[in-house]
């Protein structure tokens, strides 16, 4: 297993910083202690992706904090990103896999039970299982996992289960105790008021709990 | 330079099909003698994207008809594409040739003269030169080349040349007399009546010159 930190999983989404400028949002969280960092981007052309992704990496750097690409491959192999996120509409995990290396960190979204033990069989390095509870910020999700199935979701997967969709500082102990190895968040760290503050609350669960 | 026939060069477009099977106005546009196909797919997810080139793929090589991919990178790497298409928006030409390989062809739009000497000293296979006249298909290029800027873009570029916007049976005499090496059709197939006789007939007009 590579030596990846799913602990506190920050999903970039510019909409979300409410008008504020993304890469002070970005900076902030990192500060707080976010651990790994997914960049998303669903209207932008391949150059502005880059563009994007390349600004990110300048701030996760110093931090030694992996970032990661949503869905293009091929932006992450331009930017020479710490690897991607891929949904069960995207590339297949195969292909990126044989794109990127085996050094490279893949992860898979992970909609339905059912996919999990496909996703067992896979290259992957971790599962986002999504969403654990409604969320504003996808709209074109399943059904919702829900605590009960969030801990089966763990006791099925042979790998790391990070938890995505509905997590907060509200939220985020009942997940811890489902056993998950990462919390996934954009709007808990993107919108809020203090985006340190809230990454480093978020992160300080981990601190607190015996896992 | 590689063994390409840009002469004849179809843009794919699902909603030009006007509620008819893309693979059958595809079919019957090889038929006609299309050169080329370039899988454009806006609105699809990386799967379906990869699904329809398959599909695509199959349809064309009876002929040995090279099929490219718009924009994706890894969707071309994924089907084992003859190469992509960029746009100025798009990946690098240098990282998806890195990708691709020496053998693949890499074509790049040039929406303006200035655009050329830098696609000049690029390893693309072809330019597009978008758009020669305004076209419905696009709404987003930029001003057209018309006849006396096609020609003049065909001077000043180092590589071949395919036109593209507005081409169809009328226009496409006038192109043809620029000296491009290729017609690139959208509407004048994927929307024609009869798509195989509109394919046919913009084939005929390469036969019937002295090029």
């Amino acid at each position: 297993m590579k030596a990846q930190d799913l602990r506190l999983y920050l999903v970039t989404d510019r909409l979300a910083a409410k008008g504020r400028d993304a890469k002070s949002v970005i900076a902030a969280a990192l500060k707080g202690g976010v651990t790994m960092i997914q960049v998303r981007e669903k209207n932008s052309s391949a150059r502005e992706f880059m563009a994007f992704a390349e600004t990110v990496k300048e701030l996760a750097a110093p931090y030694g904090v992996p970032v990661i690409i949503n869905d293009r491959v091929d932006v992450a192999v331009a930017v020479r990103a710490d690897g991607v996120h891929l949904g069960q509409s995207d590339i297949p995990c195969e292909v990126a896999r044989a794109m990127l290396g085996k050094e490279s960190i893949i992860g898979l979204s992970v909609e339905k039970m059912a996919q999990i033990p496909e996703a067992n069989s896979l290259s992957v390095d971790y599962i986002g299982v999504s969403p654990v509870f409604a969320t504003p910020t996808k709209t074109d999700t399943a059904e919702p996992f829900g605590l009960a199935g969030l801990s089966q979701a763990v006791k099925l997967s042979g790998h790391p289960v990070v938890a995505i969709g509905g997590v907060n500082i509200e939220t985020a102990p009942g997940i811890l105790a489902c056993g998950v190895d990462g919390l996934a968040v954009v709007s808990a760290i993107m919108g809020a008021g203090d985006p340190q503050v809230a990454a480093s609350a978020l992160k300080g669960l981990w601190e607190n709990s015996n896992l």
